[in-house]
């Protein structure tokens, strides 16, 4: 797809391949009264004052702020069921200990991939029209080898049949099951499911943390999914400091997400390995639970990355905005930091930060326009739907009525 | 206007004229399979199973859940001017103390109504679309007779241009402008003010609270005002326990609002004199401080509203819905609760229980058709926009795409 979209008052995106540690006003690009050029659904050009001439299809920015499409790097978005009883429960005072998830289990058995398809499709539509063009999706709610590859095959479809941009991630070992002993389970993962898996998923993930796998476990999965090519990736420490960052770094995971409870040498040892920090403050918001030391991992030279977490047990968003958001207002992180988090950093987490995640030649055209000036104003509008224009590949797939 | 809306999955709502502490789930009427007919803008029938012949136009609600339309009892939607960066300060830790009103009074003086309302449509068209039909609007950020009036005229203009119910509150006494003494300034309210206030407000509020107003400066305002027809509100011990909630009993308040600090005399002074605590946690939310005593005031016997506190200050944030998700989470309200709150409880705080906030015979035809099965969809469902169609006075002002 070509398009040029012209009239941008403010163009704000990070630069380069790979993932940062925090983002200075410097170390984003700015441009004023800017224009940008997609061809074959990529940008070739971007600059400032009077576009090139075009001969195909335009679009105005109308004079507001453009940035790259958001990357979602850390969604549940296929299930089936509802947690709305367990979310009221809590207000009423019972922790979260995942429990839940054995709940949507047993949905998303009895569901076919049909349905899960046509359930999560409304979820995807909805994400599109707040900004996200790129959405990392798991596993994780089958548990045997029928139901995870059931799942991975529904996601596979939503990234045939909507524009976005989708990554399916195995999570296999997300829970234990009812029907297994502990080990049973854990061999069925490592020796059945895996090897099934490896051609629908690009990542691996593991719930690393109290009451669900052991570090020592984890690790045996992910060693697995390592020899089958598919990159590691962890739940760590959100219930508890179990070592699961420290475990992210020694295997060279790609990621780290939740990190509510991250001992000192975890963030030590993510910064040496180099791995994102997938930050969810949308459900540490749900749960009432502390927030990740987001400043201190960017301190320490950890690259930062935000993703929804959206799921229906202890995350029930799906707005990245709104994350974006708890991330000025709870994590501390500044404006620029944060649109760096949800976009080029959000890429990296998924092993696409040389194909999206910035605007910039070679990349894919995929951008939002948004009812603001400036960026400030993005985490400023709380809850807000400021899109006005989501352009994906070059294609423009959704606009708000009347612009 | 006539309208039947029909294929009614789930219809909720509360019943009566009167606000109420809590609302159990009782004392809400849930009808399954429902119809609601509306004629001349009114309510004339609410009933289960097949509905009456009708010659006028209808609405289905395709099975969906349907509750009165939200009632916003607190906002200061007439602004101009942003205060990004003061909200970008308080992340760096600054501490909110109200020093920013000034930052918008200045840019409210520089506009004209016209200014003022063209700024404002946009965000109460937001408003609407997320199921907000009735909504009060202060003036405040003009602090001289001739701005306060601009403001006032703005707020009369937007109820007479737009669909929603617009509630006008004067707000003179909302901070001290910096070109009077405070003995001057607070002359000026009472003596040239209100009197030429009083035919374009209903309500007359002041900012009671350490660094603002005192008792004794908030008594003589609204004492004044009531006796030329403006019945008392309080901004109440939002910073500090200054005895607000308690003056606003003495005075016969119609609503303490914030309550963030209120002591447990003035929890048990608003019980006895029936004044509605108009619960802010947006702003709450927002500043980092703590939420205010919920359980408590309704324990006590206190019927509570919920409002958005909409204002480019303390709280940009303008969907109700996302209110009620916070009044869910954070201060431990139920969903039953939380709609009364933010409907029947909220039109009481302005005077219009007898006219608006629930849907039985007599009342406005104000609805919203929501993408949920049941109640507790509503806070879980956190950032969403789940309203498919909005009615007001019995006339379709909103539908969703494809709804």
């Amino acid at each position: 797809m070509d398009l040029l979209v012209h009239e941008i008052g403010t163009l704000v995106t990070p630069l380069g391949e790979g993932a940062r540690a925090g983002a200075a006003q410097g170390q984003l690009q700015t441009l004023k009264d800017a224009y940008l050029v997609i061809q074959d659904g990529k940008v070739v050009e971007v600059g400032s004052g009077s576009p090139p001439a075009f001969s195909g299809p335009s679009l105005s920015a109308q004079g507001k702020l453009v940035t790259p499409g958001l990357v979602d790097p850390h969604t549940h978005a296929v299930f089936a069921g509802s947690r709305v009883e367990e979310f009221l429960a809590r207000t009423r005072g019972q922790r979260y200990t995942g429990g839940g998830i054995l709940t949507t289990v047993a949905a998303v058995r009895q569901a076919n991939q049909r349905e899960l398809v046509e359930l999560a499709r409304p979820r995807l539509r909805r994400m599109l029209e707040e900004g996200t063009t790129t959405v990392e999706i798991k596993s994780g709610y089958g548990l045997t080898p029928e139901d995870e590859l059931k799942m991975l095959s529904a996601i596979r479809e939503l990234g045939q049949t909507t524009p976005l941009t989708v990554v399916p991630t195995f999570l296999g070992a997300h829970a234990f099951p009812a029907e297994l002993s502990r080990q049973e389970y854990l061999d069925l993962v490592v020796e059945e499911m895996l090897p099934q898996v490896a051609g629908l998923a690009e990542f691996c993930d593991v719930f690393c943390d109290q009451g669900f796998y052991t570090p020592e476990e984890a690790r045996r999965v992910l060693e697995a999914a390592k020899r089958l090519g598919l990159a590691p990736k962890l739940h760590a420490d959100e219930l508890a400091p179990v070592g699961a960052a420290e475990l992210a770094a020694a295997l060279g995971a790609i990621s780290a997400d939740h990190l509510l409870h991250i001992s000192q040498a975890g963030i030590e040892a993510m910064a040496r390995a180099g791995v994102v920090a997938v930050l969810l403050p949308g459900t540490a918001f749900v749960l009432a639970e502390p927030y990740p030391p987001a400043r201190a991992l960017i301190e320490a030279g950890v690259p930062v990355a935000l993703g929804t977490d959206f799921n229906p047990g202890s995350c029930p968003i799906s707005s990245l905005p709104l994350v974006m958001s708890l991330a000025v207002l709870k994590l501390g992180l500044t404006p620029e930091e944060t649109l760096c988090a949800a976009t080029l950093n959000a890429a990296a987490a998924l092993n696409r930060a040389h194909e999206l995640g910035s605007l910039e030649p070679g990349k894919l055209g995929d951008l939002v326009i948004w009812d603001a000036n400036f960026l400030g104003e993005l985490p400023y509008f709380i809850g807000h739907r400021l899109s006005l224009a989501v352009v994906k590949a070059g294609e423009v797939v959704w606009r708000a009525s009347g612009f």
